[in-house]
């Protein structure tokens, strides 16, 4: 699929970025606005402490129409208790104020420190003016919401006189399960609220829900789609299809920024009994710290992937079926080492993206997972986090 | 329980080390000799790969039996196929010819890189002598049978008459299931081998069953069990408490001295539907890489203690019965953090041991896992660790 070179916006989305205070100096309020309301869905983190904005946002997405987005960064609004919905709510109608719409049609996101009440009297503040300064350019948007990604993360495409747009941020806490941490897309084509929240779990079952950077689940997943529906109907094989490809390239991006990471990591298991063991076995060679640090240390270590797949003892493997390739060279057959070209593996190594493939020999499940090296860059970041 | 001053040998027991040529200089390969056969149990990896002396040792345990225990270090001889399990058999063949028993009273260990064949000509030919080095000190064999550990681990006590000593090595791959990568435990108690059996499996279960370092399940794990009756029968209970106590005991030092780690970790659940929740609960808190480099950074996060609790999400959850502490500071009641001091829970951050605890006020089921801290050293090693 065809991404446009630089990322615009469908039809009638803008988006504004500001710094309301919350952090010393970077953007730290983000709106993500359609001129008219847009049909919605949305799925969320299945962590069983939701943030404050989650639990208001599954409600609100259950009408299935949304003029706005808010999202704040440094503080996650987590672990708040009653207060904190409160506050969500707050931060709702302040967004809605601003653009004279109703709280219930502006669905809310806040990352950040866990623990900690939002400072709602400046991003009530804060907002206030916020609906002047919207621009077209969704990088600005996609720079208001980040935390400790590297860049602004963003990407477009065409379906017919349609146009899909992505937002998202990453970097860390994540393996999500129904969405990663912050992703938007938006698009100017029509669809029902039950199509869109049909076509959104399509696409996040085989892009988000194969990511993991780090194995932990944020409290704050959100991933929605809006459909304003300003240059109408499209064809929905077509939006599917270019909806799964667009989410299947923004979890590479978030895959290949995530925190401290040198490389994007693809696992792709097939010949799995099931999708599921397939699923399963390509999670555990993305989240073996053991094959994440060969692959930061560029060693073609044949063990640590067999170790990987072998330590999924609830599934049924066959050594003698198991054939294993490192970025293409065929390394294991049968469950037993190839006598490879190690200098001319471990150079391929180098590259920026590292392609796993592993074939199980027992049936047609096949699976793809996104994920990265690991390396000082992570434990730094997280060691010197702060949560006070 | 107490342990010994300075591990010590049951009756009938004693050890060699020696370097065989396998590594440059360092001590290589190892025998554990009890002076009459012993009766013996033992418990394996379920990683589907297991090594060559996986395969026969499970042989080999069937009939209870062994005089011996034969491991090297360098090179696991896993993923070598059938001239693996031939150099296997070669290598307990000839621990017994040195010994004068057969090779079917030889267990056989190998940990190292896996994918290389056993380079098992100097393995005979370094054996041969061992007989006559054997020594009382067990901390010879523990050194013996190093990877990437720091230090040789040994440990003992007494019940009644006897004497139980543990020899043990971890490091790094460790997320053992059914036993830690070599745990070797002698006693001159008198049990049957399925008593051995039982005995064992009830002290891994709740010792190495909760170890991980990295939550990489290595393909060589082996925990066994010897005993070979010197000092006749000692009361049954007061021996599986010891047991028990030891083999968690051992399962602490294998924590604290995981690669790279300055920090023992331990995840007390309580409050669970049941024991298996809680080992889910207690395994999340400990593998979570966002608690890990929390501790190594020490911050008292608590939102990625919730985080890590809250991402099982095929478990029942309620936020509103869940408390948590830290070092036995209260940081989380129903949920919601609490307004603790601080500077006060960073402080105690600084000891060696770090415990945290949750309470999910559920039902009555509980357990402790162990693990450590995420460090550079971690990274280091495993990233600069060459397979070949």
């Amino acid at each position: 699929m065809q991404f446009h070179d630089r990322p615009r916006f469908p039809r009638g989305f803008r988006c504004a970025s500001r710094n309301v205070g919350l952090k010393p100096t970077a953007k730290d309020l983000t709106l993500f606005v359609s001129e008219v309301e847009a049909n919605a869905a949305a799925v969320f983190t299945r962590n069983h402490f939701p943030g404050a904005p989650i639990v208001l946002g599954r409600e609100t997405v259950r009408a299935g129409r949304l003029r706005a987005i808010i999202a704040n960064s440094k503080c996650s609004n987590v672990a708040t208790g009653e207060q904190g919905i409160a506050n969500a709510r707050r931060m709702a109608a302040a967004a809605a104020a601003e653009l004279g719409t109703s709280g219930d049609r502006v669905l809310v996101s806040s990352t950040g420190v866990i623990g900690v009440q939002l400072p709602i009297e400046k991003i009530e503040a804060g907002v206030r003016g916020m609906a002047e300064e919207l621009s077209d350019d969704p990088l600005l948007g996609a720079e208001g919401i980040m935390t400790t990604d590297t860049h602004p993360k963003a990407l477009s495409t065409s379906v017919g006189d349609a146009t899909i747009t992505w937002v998202a941020k990453g970097a860390g806490m994540i393996e999500p399960n129904m969405a990663t941490m912050l992703a938007y897309v938006f698009t100017d084509a029509a669809f029902e609220p039950a199509e869109l929240d049909q076509m959104l779990r399509v696409a996040v079952h085989v892009s988000f829900n194969m990511l993991s950077v780090d194995t932990d689940t944020s409290t704050s997943d959100t991933c929605a789609l809006l459909a304003n529906g300003l240059v109408g109907r499209v064809d929905a094989a077509a939006f599917q299809e270019a909806l799964t490809a667009g989410c299947i390239r923004m979890t590479e991006m978030l895959a290949r920024d995530g925190e401290g990471a040198q490389h994007l990591l693809r696992a792709k298991v097939r010949g799995a009994r099931n999708e599921y063991e397939a699923r399963r076995v390509a999670k555990s060679l993305i989240n073996s710290p053991l094959i994440k640090t060969m692959v930061y240390g560029a060693d073609p270590n044949v063990g640590r992937l067999l170790m990987a797949v072998g330590k999924c003892d609830d599934l049924e493997v066959d050594p003698s079926t198991t054939d294993a390739w490192i970025n293409g060279f065929p390394v294991v057959r049968g469950g037993v080492r190839l006598d490879f070209d190690d200098a001319e593996v471990r150079a391929t190594l180098g590259a920026e993206v590292v392609d796993l493939e592993v074939s199980l020999g027992a049936g047609e499940g096949h699976a793809i997972a996104y994920g990265c090296d690991l390396t000082q860059g992570y434990i730094e970041e997280n060691a010197a986090y702060y949560s006070s």
